[in-house]
């Protein structure tokens, strides 16, 4: 594909789109916690969100203006408080939030996206909201993406955020976009549906609806194939906003659609992968692909089961190469193959065959669970259908960040 | 009931069988790993199996003699290999054990049941096996049920052994059992279907229908509500074995039935419940109950969701009472609920309210999840239908009994 990646490239690598990042005071470390992203012209948008049926208040906001609103000019969004479970205190609250943006903006409240991340249950304290916005409008800035990215994040040990250029009809449209993780990561999430929460920004023109139709797409071939800790969050979120300023407009089933939602799915694809690089005490980065099923749904049955087994993430935190335990995660996984037709490999290396020991040597396979990053390949000679998902390890750090979460 | 514990109960507590447990050389360490019950008169028998599609070949072989066999004499079980993924040899393999044990006890192959436990995916040896075999019907005791209890144990810290006499027509009947741990405790057994283990011996009189009809009731109200880890084993089964010798005999349907079949489940949950207590690393032991469900089976998702979740195990780790991990566990685990009547409590502490939270202060609820021992109840208000589950938390032990497991 005919792209290049910017160099420290962020969301307001996207001409026409500024951005902020500020400390709002939600952090009690005093990190960066509120960011804003602001578009100088209506942009269309789409948005998916959470299946979690205890859907965030901000979550909420989001779908009514998928449903509502023609286009968007600003997004803000805190880290260090969900606002999720704070009923209807927590919608209104979600509501003033995008009023007093609006009207320190000069837009109005339905311009508005809102996104939370963080603690569970715990009203939003509205002085800091207001101290965020405040602060956040007044450093918006050409050159604020990178600065977003910061404020976003809530255990991730670096900012996530890329851009990308293609060429479309002649003309260079740009990508441009920022995510945060590292837990309660394994997203779901539905058009017009991780706390993973993924803002795009372009330059493109598209309508709503198709944007909303490449999102479905992009977020099942992207975020919806990670897993850190097989937790769905209540505050998932993925956005995109295109305020058309690059003079190019795709249109549904042509080929400049094709080569736009490519890219998109490119950029979402490096951000779900540096999502679980830095999943909350990842030490391993691990694609689990699954080929040769007799249907998809039983491929995503077997890469699920594996990529979420307790079991298999705590043998590969140990460099243990253990397969029994792929096996038995393949066994109870619900599929349907037949047991004595699975090969399994490490990278290249077989470590399976026909449902028992490959013969490898042990030293072998110790080699390819040790390093950084590798593949477990199963194939069930069950048909033609495939899926791959992205997992990482279970460490103490893991155990020691969840067991005295409290931001 | 009127039952009663006995004071080191075991196997062998009750009269007609003796057991033993040796020293094989299937550990490094030298601990007892070889284990045999034998029932002087032909007892009538039932087993329940993983569901797992990987089944060990010893399940294999017992699911066989559940089928043909009509009455069974002998169990011999192995702990630090679990002959699974092991092919046709491993099936000829733990044949020839069944074998062996029949010739040196003067019985038929087919009246040997056999289990394993340990690693998957490593051959037998046939050898270890032999010696076992030797030894421990050489050891053979009506006072071996203890020592046989310790040498199925992996990574269980105790054994777990009970046995319990009731009163059925006027005469004594004895109940007995063992079972182990401690991971890959996720059981979904099926009739004529954890690596759990666990052997029941009676002195009751019961054709095979009527106990595995019994066993299958039993099964899914204790082993098949606890999990420690949500990974099903390739191994799990539960056997019970029924001698007749008390001369009581029980008919289906009969209130003697009923009388015994609460007895078994008394025994099973006894047991289900120490081997939660003693999950791998586990320093909690939560119940997880739901109530007022539409159906047993959303409140059967919404108990294993949260039971299962890696981020709530974490948070009880740390005493943390983060019910916003519990709520988003209920919110993804595919029930139907409205989250908006939902109540949640620790013990009889109330938590959430409405979906929202109760109020109550933090110091109160970590006072609750300080506790080796807690509830999580989760009212739905929405049906009468309810579910439980037995879990535990997950620790840094966990993770190091994991990430470097060799036998």
């Amino acid at each position: 594909m005919n792209f290049k990646w910017v160099e420290h490239g962020s969301v307001t690598s996207v001409p026409g789109f500024r951005a902020s990042g500020v400390t709002a005071g939600f952090k009690r470390s005093g990190a960066p916690d509120f960011a804003m992203i602001f578009s100088d012209a209506p942009a269309n948008f789409a948005g998916a969100f959470t299946s979690c049926s205890f859907a965030a208040a901000p979550v909420q906001i989001c779908r009514k203006r998928v449903l509502n609103s023609p286009f968007v000019r600003c997004a803000v969004i805190n880290s260090g408080n969900a606002n999720a479970c704070t009923g209807k205190s927590g919608l209104a609250d979600a509501e003033r939030t995008c009023e007093r943006a609006a009207v320190r903006l000069g837009i109005a409240a339905d311009e508005v996206l809102v996104s939370s991340t963080g603690r569970i249950g715990v009203p939003m304290p509205m002085d800091t909201i207001a101290n965020g916005i405040d602060l956040a409008v007044a450093a918006l800035s050409p050159n604020g993406g990178e600065t977003a990215a910061l404020a976003i994040m809530t255990t991730d040990t670096q900012p996530k955020s890329v851009a990308l250029t293609l060429e479309i009809g002649g003309k260079v449209v740009t990508l441009g976009a920022m995510t945060k993780g590292a837990g309660m990561i394994n997203p779901e999430m539905k058009v017009p549906h991780a706390t993973m929460l993924c803002y795009l920004t372009t330059d493109v023109a598209a309508d709503n609806a198709l944007l909303s139709e490449m999102m479905g797409r992009v977020a099942a071939g992207s975020f919806n194939r990670i897993t850190v800790d097989g937790d769905m969050s209540t505050n998932d979120t993925f956005v995109i906003m295109a305020n058309g300023r690059s003079g190019v407009r795709i249109e549904a089933g042509s080929p400049e659609a094709a080569a736009f939602e490519a890219a998109m799915l490119e950029v979402a694809r490096r951000l779900a992968r540096e999502m679980v690089m830095d999943g909350e005490g990842a030490t391993k980065f691990v694609t689990v692909k699954i080929s040769h099923a007799a249907t998809e749904a039983d491929a995503r049955l077997c890469a699920e089961a594996v990529a979420n087994s307790l079991l298999c993430k705590t043998a590969w935190f140990g460099g243990d190469p253990n397969w029994g335990r792929v096996v038995a995660a393949l066994g109870y996984s619900g599929a349907k193959f037949d047991p004595d037709k699975a090969d399994i490999f490490y990278d290249s290396i077989p470590v399976v065959k026909n449902g028992g020991d490959a013969g490898t040597t042990e030293a072998k396979l110790v080699g390819v669970v040790k390093q950084r990053e590798f593949t477990v390949s199963v194939d069930l000679h069950d048909g033609d259908a495939e899926y791959w998902v992205w997992t990482c390890d279970v460490s103490y750090e893991y155990v020691k960040i969840n067991a005295d979460y409290h931001t």
